[in-house]
């Protein structure tokens, strides 16, 4: 029989940031797909839509109108599912109902003035603006007494959920840290204590050599798809010093970190020749006032599609009750990114 | 200010079964929609449907020719995801890039020959043997000693990746225990080591008590929306008596399932007047060779729609980077699924 090998067999990968594991099935990329097709709607935006509740000017559903920005805006959300001041308690009466209230803060982030820009199509200076805005909203936030995590993510397409196609993010501020990144921090500490290392630095460090899931590296970051990726196309962008937040990019990082954030995402869009739907956000460490010399910056992108503009990866039945599984391997998923053209399709230069 | 509730603060509920908690964000209700709008194809199908792949006769996609079955029928599925005979082997040379080949198996299993059925619309006869025969293959694949999982499941409708209407389900069974059942039956057996007790079963006991979340239920089983709930409509179907796998249900008790799985089924149809998308299976002990008399069986019904037919929840952003989160309360949801009539909408009987 042959050798066992992860381009053609069925196998497990373990995740070690969570300590989760992903089916892959890699003979089954050829399956037909008789299921659901999404609508793409590439329509051209206008500059300047006078319905948008972001556009710089207009008002919003609450009455409030928007300063005429010319960059970047941050206010808070008019439907914050977190908010600041409310009767703090909690149940717990017994181990099977337990509630605790939770205070936060979730503010929207506006990208760029323009309804009709997206970041693969944001020249550098601009997002570099937006980088700037994350810090400051996140030594802002975390440095309120009662925030002790601070999420900053980007939802983009309407398939991700998103209800308005002005370039923008949010974040949401809270006093816990939720699941997902304790579970990370959990293991980059376990790492941390065992070698004195940053384990994504230790990463990193072996996927440039190895090479095969690398997408790009600039001076200060690299771009891949990690070895444990869930969704199809599932990418990491890593800083290759060990930083632990935000706070600690240096000017010239930054412009680094947004010159990949544009490099990622133009491959997205050229992928499909579509604007690129996904989630994407930051971990990074806790503002709970604790150095957390084990956390590393990073920022995940989780987009939906798999083999077309309107043909998605479902997380439905076997991976909602019991794992995440996927096709395509995640070297296939990079060789496919990585052979596309550099320019946006849209500018065709 | 006011007490802390439930009803109206937004708080963190904990799930005991997987130790991971939920946001809950009770005053964010009334939030408009501007976003995606799901299409609903609530086209009347034929009994039988000469170009689908699962009805009776008919020849698949890799030519075998189904039989003409009269009730159930279960194959192997045409694109498994896991294969029974496969090189072993794994990767392990470094901590951070681990894998192992997983052996398994992939089987479909038609509910029923008729192509414009879904279980709430089937009677009870039927119903209960789809439950034989999910019985029949947890014992049959249960017993290859490569198999120490099987996991039972059913996506239903097309919001859910299913791309057949074809009332079928799945069961995809393989050598290890994936990390979902895992973590619930981690969380069963410290609970069973302490108390020497189910959980579910102390669970199931204190919900008929306090009542605001049951739905309905009956000798042997009982429809509740549970306190951690993730999806807006999400629901458990659990047994009274403390049962750790399908191979201890009495005919009775089969019977009693049929009744719940259409009950449950038949409340999410007309709760919108469509056929209620959902993904759903159920969890029980293992098939490992060892007691686990920590488990307690249940089904779980995860369903995305939120607000109507066309608008589903999105978990995205947040959800995916941080953790999730739900608008509508637990408590509210039960409220209004058993508000609705019990005949199923399209008989109105
Ligand atoms: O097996 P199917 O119905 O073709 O596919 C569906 O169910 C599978 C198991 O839950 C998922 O992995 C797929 O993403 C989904 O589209
Ligand atoms: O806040 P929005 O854009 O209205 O809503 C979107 O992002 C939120 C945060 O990820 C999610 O909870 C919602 O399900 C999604 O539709």
């Amino acid at each position: 029989m042959e050798q066992f090998n992860l381009e053609n067999h069925p196998h497990r990968r373990y995740n070690p940031l969570t300590g989760e594991w992903v089916q892959v099935s890699p003979h089954r990329s050829k399956r037909p797909w008789q299921g659901q097709v999404e609508e793409v709607t590439e329509s051209s935006r206008p500059r300047y839509d006078s319905k948008c509740f972001l556009c710089p000017g207009n008002t919003r559903a609450n009455g409030i109108q928007n300063p005429d920005y010319q960059d970047t805006f941050s206010f808070v959300n008019d439907f914050s599912a977190l908010l600041p001041e409310i009767p703090t308690g909690s149940k717990e009466e017994d181990s099977l109902f337990v509630a605790k209230s939770e205070r936060g803060l979730c503010k929207v982030i506006c990208f760029s003035p323009r309804h009709n820009l997206t970041i693969p199509e944001m020249d550098l200076a601009s997002i570099k603006k937006v980088i700037d805005l994350w810090v400051k909203e996140y030594l802002e936030l975390g440095s309120l007494d009662f925030i002790n995590h601070v999420q900053i993510f980007e939802n983009k397409g309407e398939m991700m959920g998103c209800s308005n196609p002005h370039p923008h993010g949010q974040i949401w501020a809270q006093e816990s840290i939720p699941d997902n990144p304790k579970k990370k921090g959990k293991h980059l500490l376990k790492y941390f204590e065992k070698y004195k290392r940053s384990l994504l630095q230790d990463y990193v460090e072996k996927e440039l050599l190895i090479k095969e899931r690398i997408l790009f590296e600039n001076e200060h970051f690299v771009g891949l798809v990690p070895f444990w990726a869930i969704w199809p196309f599932e990418a990491m962008i890593i800083s290759k010093r060990h930083i632990t937040n935000i706070l600690g990019l240096t000017e010239n990082e930054r412009t680094s970190l947004s010159d990949a954030y544009k490099r990622l995402t133009i491959m997205y869009d050229n992928l499909f020749g579509v604007s690129f739907p996904y989630s994407a956000g930051i971990h990074q460490s806790p503002t709970d006032g604790n150095e957390h010399p084990e956390w590393h910056i990073h920022m995940s992108f989780y987009p939906p599609l798999l083999r077309s503009a309107t043909v998605k990866k479902f997380m439905v039945g076997y991976e909602m009750l019991a794992s995440p599984q996927r096709d395509i391997t995640p070297e296939a998923a990079a060789r496919i990114l990585k052979s596309l053209e550099l320019g946006h399709y849209r500018e065709k230069y």
